[in-house]
């Protein structure tokens, strides 16, 4: 996928989802948290939080900025306890604000809860709506705050019961972490929109959005939490309930694409893996005569890796990446921001010139970006340039945790592949196919997946209008 | 090489050198100096700092931390002016201090002047002595200040004398940028440790350590300032004077090893391409059994792309490399620090898993990073770990701008390869031999490079004691 | 009274209160409210708030800090509109915490709303555990939040009403500033315990807790609210209400002592004529034998003016304030600590010594303060040192806005006049009657204020346990 | 005087001087050279700064900002050692730089020595010529690296004698402390233009430019340091050396007038006492009919007592002070910046209204300060202005050591009383004659004080042409 700092800085994104991360049954369990939540990093780098309790109060501590910069020792040494949950929040183009990080912790009359999400509701202004004519008062626009306002006002007698009964009321995409002085809880919505792993710490559990975090601490990855189940974990040990009505499952297949780590086992599939594969049938579907594959790094590493075994093309580093532009995309100054593209790429022209060259990317939001990578490798000398892509067209915007333009920005929701291959100045694009990419994630035909972004065939129905807005054409 | 960041973590780190940049004729300069700076930032991310002038004064700015966040729109409006040079400088393991940022910038009988340097003089202990006795007082411990204070005493009517005068007082390398209001200056020792190239963007010439900070700005590369070269641009164009005696040519050769961009091109010679070279030799000179071949990432990706070619075994991405971990090193929190290595590498498993691994870096230091990415392959289940490194036993200490550590420090100096693989816990350890390396980078048999740090052969004299003390295996 | 930042140094502190402003009709209606709020200063230090609208949308920044470095024109800029109301907070010992900055500002059903508030309420503990049953969620444990819980949980149809429906569910004290997009509300609690006046500046009206504030601004002082009153100002121009029943008017006596500034004038009275009142009734009732007569500065001063002129002894600056202790009390360095009010204050030697001196406080609460100032006057070489308090023994604790001790910490409460110079270690200690002090104040007998804190009788009942706490001499 | 936040807004300052402070023999120095700073505050709220050494290093540390802001307890463990000596620095208008800070540190052929100064040089620009053209590099324009290197340069074999070496080509005002690992050398010029005191604590030997700052430590004052003494103070105990020519004695008047503290005593004279005979003087010489006289707090407060004795007349606070604008002046917002004086001083309504008022200021510079008070009292109800200063017209520049502005700007130099009475629209200007000066000040006619600002005799002779400058009243 277009790199998400190129991505802003060309506006041309699509935002990075979040992160949860979660532990219960060990002492230093804050310090745990950070160090899980910095493997998790790559899927928010805008905020951080973490809520930690010892059993009698919660203590919370969010801010702007990476997990590595927020959680310095005094930091860590003001979250006491043996339980804790954290968040980190992806960037959004326009206002970043501290209020709009996570995990929401409140107090109410049955004590106090902390609640970090990953994932978006679809009926989250309605319910919003009822609440605040009942005289709730909401600090931010955020569908968490919803989840907790539901909590709030819930009037079944325990924690477990009152987190179901509010989320029953919703709709949509949750991967969810909840704390109280007395209890982590561990809930993903029936669909299983965004993944959610549980491992064990010697005699604590942990859950993770993505298990490469237990790598990290050295935890053991136990199995993925299913759709629609509720993991409990207290004193008494670790019970599961299944509080939901059956859905059929829906893993987001861009996981698997974009979002995940490579080294990361989603629903028993290793992504980097999946992504070779997924180059090796691009190779198959959309092969092209050439002298070299080059990937758009990093995210487009592995796809080109697969792509260059099956077409028996060499594999090069076309393209170096400088480890230095991390954050220029938070507050990019003018003076430097229309180098665009180059300040985060650089041609590396002794393998490009005279080349005919096949660039490998995971995906094309807006085109923009992809149309500057094209452009900069024509500079360097290219005979020819062929992008490739290593997912189908995205062709329809998210509703269930992704942050996508609407539909009228996405360019291939309204250009053919010769457009697009024009507009991004290619000699040709090529994509995979949607049965290839589900093929090649999940080896058996790819039941299970969510693929809206590729197909609109969108498992849950919405009702706002700003959401059939966004699906538009005309804008 | 084994990586800064795991390196200063695992205080096994050979420090990175300087970059240096200059323009005269654009009147964006330091703008322009900024972007110059950000494509060379890799040779230095302690510090910092430019120095522009409008032709009648020069305004300075320097600061701890990187180029993009130092060099926001604010501070370039107070840089203003058609000439300036900048400077990034290393991070070193003890204090770093804004003290020790540069451009140095002094007034003196003669106006201003900025003085930007990369490399090490190899007595400017005794010169700072001599000028202390006669009055001179010093504000830091570099060698910068030196050359300043020798450039203020002399006698010459002109700057451009002064500084020859200067320079020709002192021993060893430097790769040096000289602003005053009427002229930019690019100068490099006779054996032209260091690289330095010229560049023109429209009507301004640019001078920068590697050729690749051209690329960003869209300059073209016109040549490499040659070992012993003086190049004066002023309002008359530029001029190019030979001021000292003659000396072999003795380009650094671990600028293609580790510390140059892999994109830069040095002396004529692509430094990718010459990795892969490196790589294809050490397949050659030190080939295993082995299923997959890995790189240390980011630096020993090209030598592994060449020994898997050579080798006829699969590249794969075994190890994953956060990109959240650039800064830690500045001042990494005790409760994170141990988890060293692994905060800023990750294994991919299922890459890993039951396969005897080929695991290439460009060099070892300490060992003890090397160490520890064993044991994580070994942790991962690899049958076999052999660990290959793209160039020789690092067996001495560079007294000409790279910081290393003793003699007794370096693993090498003491250890067979057999003990070093014990230590490393390596089935076995492959180097490369010196003129295999020599052959690799120059295709021909490698005259003209200096390879003290491998060999001890070291082409300029140095007579202080601290670097005896340096050479000593005891401490 | 013994000076904030002494008293906190010594933990002997009697907290100020809180200051509120607001305007309606002019432009720059948040650069008044930063003008007014600096002028009530001394009323709250710790933090301040300014929200603004422009008619459509509401604007809020609040900040820890002085007035005068939060509100930079940058953040004014960000204050839009013609109609603001303005916060400053009292410093607490323990956390302070910008969570508890004012004005508090919420969405709700209706739209946005904001609210500031001087005064404490009796029964807010009660009104909270109430509404969190049923489901609100509190984001901080402030009084002004119940208030604001109350107005959005209303069912009244405009917001005059909720406010007022809101305000007859509370006791106690509040002079509150209330802020819509369309209009500004200014309250008052039936007893009129805090003061608040209107003012006129050109075509606009405006608030604020004392009328000091509109010298500063130039507007002209029109007349104080009146206890019980509600006055709405928007478009239509300025309406009075009288939404609750009424109650006997029971001003805090204490702004005469020691909150007002000298210059303001309330409820008809010039504060610091009436400061002088106090100083001649103790000197009529408490006079002693001296040589001089000396103010703890500042707040000292009048009362020792008013002592000097009826006893017709000179008036001396015998202790001299340094202006650069103001914040120092926030986080006072261990290592400066211990030298204590000489930080703050320093002995006028040539004033003092030899000399039988009358020390003119205007109260003393913990007695530590005292303590330490008569030591300074005795080290400096008095003869005697008599201690003469400008208000009657502090035996009670507020609970209608002032943060005092419990009644065990009041050295007064458990002492005799007799054991508090013993305490304090001077010749004599002596203090106003009640009955003097009301007749100093308000000239003909003192109807109307409330002195719960020196004779116990409180106007307004409580219930909660933790006064009752407060109210024991038993800890 | 005009208080100097008032001034800096009204751009009519008279700047004040600096402070220094050392102390020898006790281990805790640096926290002890805090606490002695604090006490002199009022002398410079630029920068502060502190060298102190263990005997075998020096440590520094300098910042921008007052004193109890800089000196943290992290910081102070940072200043080891049982010597260490201080400065503290006026505010300028223009460029306050942290590189202007003192004291100045450097390393030299003869080991590392600080300097503190306070005054002024007249030929600090000849001699800096000079050193350049011989190859020095100044890093500041201060006067006190001028002496500095004048240090480094000289010849002499010990610390004493490079120190009075250096010195004897100097020109001007000195009052200067010295560090080096071995001894604190305070020395102070032959003049004795600033003031410089000697003091003990326990087995310690301490230094500061007033006295009041012995008092804060409880240190002993022993005595003034005298005019042209050098008193060295190292292992061996306390020596006092004169290497320098005899010079009339010419301390400066205007310490006693407006820079020391009230409470400070200086060449064995109370300021407060002095102040309080110069307003009985005043009364004298230019008493007028009235109802109340009044000071500008802080400064006036001791003359107006004085005058108000003398003249039989009540002393009132008529303009009240605000302890919250300490440091506006810093950065004045220009949204708050033309309510000026306001923000400081605010008028005492009831006091003023229909009274003719005498109001007591120390000095007048430019005349714009002045010219707001007696607006604001006019505004307030005043029926008559009279305006009253403690001291005589200012006339002339000063340069040894306060930073006064030209002689064209000094509105004294150019009007007469009645003019001034007209620009500041008061009903009568009256000031007090330089013999009355003198004879308030000593008590018998004042011989031994430089007042060359109010008579233009200056002491020390000067060639610049900068000095002449000054000194025109054409512009």
């Amino acid at each position: 996928m277009e790199d998400d700092s190129l991505l802003a800085e060309a506006n041309d994104h699509f935002h990075d989802e979040c992160g949860v991360f979660g532990i219960f049954g060990r002492q230093d369990a804050a310090a745990i948290v950070t160090l899980g939540l910095h493997a998790l990093q790559h899927r928010g780098q805008e905020a951080a939080g973490i809520v930690s309790s010892d059993g009698t109060q919660v203590y919370a501590h969010r801010a702007l900025g990476l997990v590595q910069d927020i959680f310095s020792a005094p930091v860590l040494a003001k979250l006491p306890g043996s339980r804790a949950i954290g968040h980190v929040r992806y960037s959004t183009a326009g206002g970043s604000h501290i209020k709009n990080a996570q995990p929401i912790c409140i107090d109410y009359a049955h004590g106090s809860i902390a609640v970090a999400h990953n994932g978006n509701l679809t009926n989250a202004d309605e319910i919003r709506h009822r609440l605040e004519l009942a005289g709730s008062i909401f600090q931010t626009s955020s569908d968490t705050e919803v989840i907790v306002h539901l909590i709030a006002r819930s009037r079944e007698s325990s924690t477990v019961d009152r987190v179901a009964d509010a989320l029953r009321q919703t709709k949509g995409a949750f991967s969810l972490m909840v704390l109280t002085p007395h209890e982590v809880i561990a809930v993903r919505d029936p669909w299983g929109f965004r993944p959610l792993a549980l491992g064990r710490l010697k005699d604590a559990y942990v859950f993770a959005s993505e298990p490469v975090a237990f790598e990290l601490i050295a935890a053991d990855f136990l199995r993925d939490v299913e759709p629609g189940e509720m993991v409990v974990v207290d004193k008494a040990g670790l019970r599961s309930l299944k509080p939901f009505e059956r859905e059929p499952a829906k893993m987001c297949v861009f996981e698997y694409v974009y979002f995940a780590r490579p080294d990361a086992t989603l629903g028993g599939i290793n992504v980097y893996e999946a992504r070779k594969r997924m180059g090796r049938a691009l190779a198959v579907e959309a092969g092209v005569d050439a002298d070299v594959v080059i990937p758009v790094p990093d995210s487009g590493v592995p796809a080109a890796l697969g792509y260059a075994e099956q077409a028996k093309l060499p594999f090069e580093l076309g393209l170096i990446r400088s480890h230095y532009v991390g954050r220029t995309f938070i507050e990019p100054e003018s003076s430097i921001r229309h180098f665009g593209v180059k300040l985060k790429l650089s041609p590396n022209r002794s393998i490009i010139q005279g080349k005919r060259v096949v660039v490998i990317d995971d995906s094309i939001v807006r085109g923009t970006t992809s149309r500057k990578i094209v452009k900069m490798l024509r500079d360097s000398g290219a005979r020819e340039v062929h992008l490739r892509i290593s997912s189908p067209p995205i062709n329809w915007p998210c509703f269930y945790g992704v942050d996508t333009p609407s539909r009228s920005e996405l360019i291939a929701s309204s250009h053919s592949l010769e457009e697009i291959a024009r507009y991004v100045t290619a000699d040709s694009v090529g994509y995979l196919r949607p049965e290839s990419l589900h093929k090649a994630v999940g080896g058996t035909g790819g039941k299970g997946f969510c693929d809206a972004c590729f197909t609109g065939d969108y498992p849950v129905a919405f009702e706002h209008p700003a959401h059939r807005r966004q699906l538009s054409l005309v804008i």
